[in-house]
């Protein structure tokens, strides 16, 4: 069995053994793509399945527009095209064909080129245009589920790779203000899965302008801590104003029969949220899976240590799964998992415990005999409250509230962490310089080498950027819970009144 | 408001038109990809939803394989090869860079060029090289929801896409047998889908040799008929034997502790489905979705003549569509749409009846009053049975019935038309000639230019590819359903025992 690497030892190696171990993706002999693993691709679909839900309650509709866009349509928004040139697919041909020495090359030039989508303002503002006519067609709120593609020259499973899988949505208002109530509200619905399902306090706030979505007037976003103290950028909502509506001519007659540009906005989440949840809630024994997105919340492992036991404990953990798939959890069904492979049940309990199956059940003769349950408490590892031996009757009536329990006791944690790490003492650029002179290295009570967020001063000066970089530092997002104090901006030492969250980030 | 070609006047036209009054699909900017818009999406996701579970019940998980493949992996498996270079999108740069007139073009060329997938085989191969390790490991069950990419020269909106949606399974076994049976399995859940979910009644059995999937030692197909006779192949679930296997290197150590290379399967459904629904159950006044796959199977429009009416009317809308969502249909909670928006009611009524909402209700001051319900059934459109008023409480209590009655409805009228316009009375080549001499039209009843399926013999032999291109004509499949009988090759007029389905085909 693979052993994992210490999050103090090395904490980027710690990451990439927590996915192995958890077996939830891989790399790809594609280059810079990965490959999503059962145990990773469930959680995505169970986050997909809480993002949609919100979206549909909030009139979203699903479509799907094609991948391809042609140069001609990228080039539209020059913002947009500065901003995403750099990382792009393009597509140049249509066939293969075989040269002499038998070797497949392209053939067949495309007249005009085509880029696989970075994103799909482009493609989609061109719809858009069609689709709207009228005041009378607004809102229009749709949201697709797709791949995208940016050109990552050092990619990460989940973090950066290639090629991801995200949502996007889009939408087109009639009115300036409902545009930037729209990119606000779905801000709020991405902080809610964040926080509530994800077990992922968040940092919520606007990007300042050097670091806003190439064509957009705003870009909201939602910054979690991970155990590093770096920030991860889980999310971001954009208020695009009239500019991509200009470059794509998206008009509309309003209620006064004038023609007007309309308003749209975008946002999306991504296959990145599952690092974020791997960093802010695996330990040092592996993965740990907030129930609400757990594919199997309770794994059920029978132990047979003598042939003539068979009968018994496979009836009993049997009974048991299907008493548990009634019960519920979070107000839905317990999603529960009877694990009857061939291997050794030790080796299959580590399995589940390195996945961060919430709940672990090894079923034995004993247990059957006695009707208890014994079960592991993944968030409980390394305490007395790891194995417990339960009756049946109360393990039935009491597993919906230990999941609940443990999704709670996560988000604790990591709230905890967010405002332990967070320093909002730092008030001169002296400190500030003496407190990011260390670099990144995993969180821990009483070192003297914790770094991660600084919420502090700062004056919007125009080279901040440059500043920035030269402290290999970001600026995560201007909050919007504003002191309206007084102070020194933490770069320049100008006076200053806008508090930022300064971090690291990924 | 647009209206439809007949079937009988323009079938083509009349396809095209379903789609665009059904507001299903439109046709993009992007050279042969297609915007699918809510009403179509949504079907694909009730066909994702039934699919799913599905392949979730008969032990496959999802998982996620890149879309880019380097053109060395794909070259692996020489018949794939062969089969797919023809039509290919590949990606040769990473980058834009704008030339001397400020226009971008493709820039930074890769080192070997990506194709963007036909079908995963080649990657997906490489990954079980890599997981299977000996039998212990296998099964190995997995499929992907994904996009994919075939350069299509004549696209037609879902039937033909450069870019469509579809779902791949990949499974590797033991033995041969087992994965032979894995992949008639699968195709026995599409048959299950096709006919008790679509509604679309299909003929099932294997490819001839020279129609087989490339790399494949069996392909299994279903294959529906069409409103003009032509078939639709609307899936396929490919017996790889060990091809995929010694291309990519599968092999495992058997119970024997022998070396051994394993059996793979892959099969696949796509968003061509819609296409098949469509001409299977569409008719002259627009769409029908079959309840089973309609995103909303009820859809409530309230009538307001009057502005006094407003509060009467819309709380008896509410109430109907709250106490319809309670009820269930197919053993599920019934789907229901209150429509409100800023529409004239009867452009709403005709909008939805086009898109074909199983059942639409009016509902007005006149049936608030006397608590009935006014019912539009689609599927009885120009009988007298399409428009009936109901007393609230039995409407209510006979929903789910209404809606199981339509989906009965339209499978038996899809089955009859397959089952009258199969011919099986064909026994010579010249009959055979004179059948198929006509081009293919929408089927009427008493006409004597149909042109549909014919059930004969065919010898097997080598040629028969080029014979059946001269006709424009194609071998369906060989049923699994073999008379044994003895006869005439309908192709060569040689002796033949096999039967087999000659149609034209999408």
């Amino acid at each position: 069995m693979a052993v994992l690497t210490k999050r103090s030892e090395n904490y980027p190696q710690w990451y990439q053994d927590v996915i192995s171990n958890a077996d939830m993706a891989e790399n790809s002999v594609s280059p810079g793509c990965m490959v999503i693993k059962p145990w990773g691709y469930g959680i995505w679909e169970r986050i997909q399945r809480e993002m949609d839900d919100r979206f549909r309650a909030t009139g979203h509709e699903n479509c799907y527009f094609p991948m391809f866009i042609p140069i001609s349509f990228f080039q539209k928004e020059a913002d947009h095209v500065e901003g995403f040139a750099k990382e792009m697919a393009v597509v140049t041909h249509s066939r293969l064909a075989q040269n002499e020495d038998g070797k497949l090359e392209p053939a067949s030039k495309l007249e005009e080129p085509l880029i696989v989508r970075p994103t799909s303002e482009a493609i989609i503002s061109d719809c858009f245009a069609k689709w709207v006519k009228s005041y009378r067609d607004l809102p229009v709120l749709v949201n697709q589920w797709a791949n995208v593609v940016r050109w990552e020259m050092r990619p990460r499973l989940f973090l950066r790779t290639r090629e991801f899988l995200w949502q996007e949505g889009h939408t087109v208002h009639a009115s300036y203000k409902e545009a930037e109530e729209e990119a606000k509200k779905m801000l709020e619905v991405y902080r809610e899965v964040a926080e509530d399902v994800l077990a992922m306090p968040v940092i919520l706030g606007k990007k300042p302008e050097y670091d806003k979505f190439p064509g957009a007037v705003d870009t909201y976003c939602l910054e979690p801590m991970m155990q590093d103290g770096r920030a991860l950028q889980a999310g971001t909502s954009h208020f695009l104003g009239q500019n991509f509506a200009k470059a794509a001519d998206i008009k509309f007659q309003n209620d006064k029969g004038e023609l007007e540009y309309a308003y749209t906005t975008s946002w999306g989440v991504s296959t990145r949220l599952i690092g974020g949840l791997i960093m802010s809630h695996a330990d040092d024994e592996g993965m740990q899976v907030p129930p609400r997105v757990a594919p199997y919340q309770i794994v059920v492992i029978p132990l047979i240590k003598k042939e003539e036991d068979r009968e018994v404990v496979s009836a009993y953990a049997s009974s048991l799964v299907k008493e548990l798939a009634l019960k519920t959890a979070f107000g839905e069904k317990i999603r529960v998992k009877l694990d009857i492979r061939n291997k050794a049940p030790q080796d299959k309990s580590w399995e589940w415990i390195r996945k961060g199956a919430p709940l672990v059940l090894e079923i034995g003769r004993r247990d059957a005999d006695g009707k208890n349950v014994m079960v592991k408490v993944r968030h409980l590892i390394n305490t007395d409250g790891f194995k417990q031996i339960i009756p049946q009757e109360e393990f039935l009536a009491k597993a919906g509230a230990l999941l609940e329990q443990a999704q709670k006791s996560l988000f604790d944690r990591a709230k905890e962490r967010l405002e332990k790490y967070t320093r909002t003492d730092i008030r001169t650029p002296e400190e500030f310089q003496a407190y990011f002179a260390n670099g990144n290295v995993f969180l821990q009570e009483g070192s003297d080498k914790n770094v991660a967020f600084v919420r502090g001063k700062w004056s919007g000066d125009e080279n901040s950027d440059e500043l920035l970089k030269q402290m290999k530092l970001t600026i995560r997002c201007i909050p919007f819970d504003q002191s309206g104090t007084e102070g020194v901006c933490l770069l320049t030492g100008k006076k200053a009144t806008m508090d930022v969250i300064y971090a690291r980030s990924y």
